[in-house]
């Protein structure tokens, strides 16, 4: 770092995230001094535009690390290219911020939400990894609840976004919503060469499935939320979860039961959340007023509502918790990460 | 009922419900003698297909139950019409199976899904609830579940599809999607003009709220499937519920968290689960299938899927249950009460 200015490394800097994290560099204002930009040799020579500046696309190689120097490298460029670049950048002593899932459950790698847990950085830790989108905005929420009263049990529900899989998942929702709103909504189960990114058709439809199946019958993405939440919040905590596809283009939902340990009142976490940072409470049912997908589209912070009381047992609660998964799920997450690491570097 | 055939009438004949009680009526070969057809004065004078005949709709008032008779009136005209209508027929004898909720927690009415029920039906009970449709195919699916290993608590968030608040709400969804597909979805935010039968926009959008919010906070959706449960399958059930209007055009979606009294085994909740009437088992993840709503739509069945241990907490376990909230869910199961029903009349 020179003069309290950062060279920052962008990779992945042409996916639906890592345009994201450069937009978030410049909406921060991250004190960057030089900007670099990355990608696969497929994407190199692309111009992106940052603040007024536009930057070519480099590819990301071995080469390039040894030839270049950066301070912080903000990686979204999933998780092969992660496991193995990442190595090569933290070996120059080059902080890595990932996006991937590849080094969030290594006990050596910092898992985290400025928020929450911005201690578990350190200097000689150089792989930081950035949540998944879905656990991001979920801890993000019950953290402060779970300061005033330990969380026991969390049972959740995802409605997600098809943007959390990537530009052509987008385009895939898009031209599927195109096709049979052409057909003036006749036929709304669309021949298979019109599928590809998704397992099954997602216009007008909810598949339980977000990633690969795991042994135990769980979906990657779920077992992401337990692992996660238990690394950012506490080992001790509970959690289930079934994470589903939604045609919504940005922004998760998520309806989350918990458990607490006491008997707590409305008002204590109202007044917890409210203290959060970056936590927007939007919950007047007078008013038919919840957080959704299509608000909180582009917006920064993690939005919460619908909080009652779960009658059926004592200490549990709802809680209906709202973000832009490319943004504090992703990226914004990210350049925050780098926020807090350019305090103690 | 002459011969074993019954005269039916449907109120409510021209909605979305009332359409598919038609249909079923055909579909099933219920033993119908003559079918009328009631609606409002807006609607009396359109003309229904019935099988081969056409059959035009007359208007629900005192005076035409003064003057007419049939054995059974199958009704989905709203819960007012319900409450004013019901009692006039079951006056004179005849019975209502009603789709409304205007009955469904009135200790003298039963409410009925006859795969689990149909013994609450009596030859002196004129007015017979059709459960709530998030409730039906839930309460289906886990019934042969419950008669294994008593069910203590029911966690459930619901992907509830447009069709169930009428054509209306059918048409919104549709021009909304056009609208944004039109514009190349370069705009996803409607202005509010766009916006009548749904709160806020449901196109490309999760809403939290399915019916009005009552004082503890839930909406009156997600007490429905509180009560009804409690009263179709145990009272000593504890139930708790999320509801959420998904840009689905028919087949609703439950992730259910379900807390057993017994250590048992998938085998054994899959073979009580093969065993049970109407259910159709979805599961294999290893080939990707699952329910879906976009498959169940246009099916009677109730499908089942995604069934794992909730490795988070002993005797728990996950399902998905997927069903098209007409059929099963409303006209469907209507018709099915009448064929228990005349097995007793």
């Amino acid at each position: 770092m020179r003069k309290g200015k950062c060279d920052v490394a962008v990779a992945g800097a042409t996916g639906a995230v890592g345009r994201e994290m450069i937009n978030m560099l410049s909406a921060n204002n991250f004190p960057v001094n030089e900007l670099r930009l990355l990608a696969s040799s497929r994407s190199a020579g692309q111009k992106l535009k940052f603040k007024e500046s536009e930057i070519v696309v480099e590819e990301l190689s071995p080469e390039w690390i040894k030839k270049n120097r950066v301070d912080i490298v903000l990686m979204s460029a999933g998780g092969a290219v992660s496991l193995e670049y990442a190595p090569l950048f933290s070996e120059k002593k080059i902080y890595v911020i990932d996006n991937s899932s590849a080094w969030r459950m290594n006990p050596a790698v910092p898992l985290v939400v400025p928020e929450i847990n911005p201690h578990d950085l350190a200097v000689d830790k150089y792989i930081i990894a950035n949540p998944n989108c879905s656990t991001i905005q979920m801890v993000h929420a019950l953290a402060p609840v779970h300061r005033i009263s330990k969380i026991k049990r969390i049972i959740v529900v995802t409605f997600q976004a098809v943007s959390g899989a990537g530009w052509k998942a987008v385009k895939e929702l898009e031209s599927q919503s195109k096709k049979i709103a052409d057909g003036d909504f006749r036929e709304l189960n669309l021949p298979k060469n019109k599928i590809s990114v998704f397992p099954h058709q997602i216009a007008f439809n909810c598949i339980p499935q977000i990633d690969v199946f795991l042994e135990n019958f769980f979906t990657k993405e779920e077992m992401k939320m337990v692992q996660e939440t238990k690394k950012i919040l506490s080992s001790e905590i509970e959690v289930s979860a079934t994470c589903v596809r939604v045609p919504v283009f940005r922004g998760h939902s998520e309806a989350v039961n918990v458990e607490l340990s006491d008997d707590i009142t409305k008002d204590e976490i109202w007044e917890a959340l409210l203290k959060e940072k970056n936590i927007s409470l939007i919950d007047d049912v007078s008013k038919l007023r919840y957080p959704m997908a299509i608000d909180a589209a582009g917006k920064s912070a993690t939005f919460v509502g619908r909080i009652r009381h779960d009658e059926s047992r004592p200490k549990c609660w709802w809680f209906w918790i709202v973000s832009d998964n490319l943004l504090k799920g992703a990226a914004l997450n990210a350049v925050q990460i780098a926020e807090e690491l350019i305090k103690i570097i």
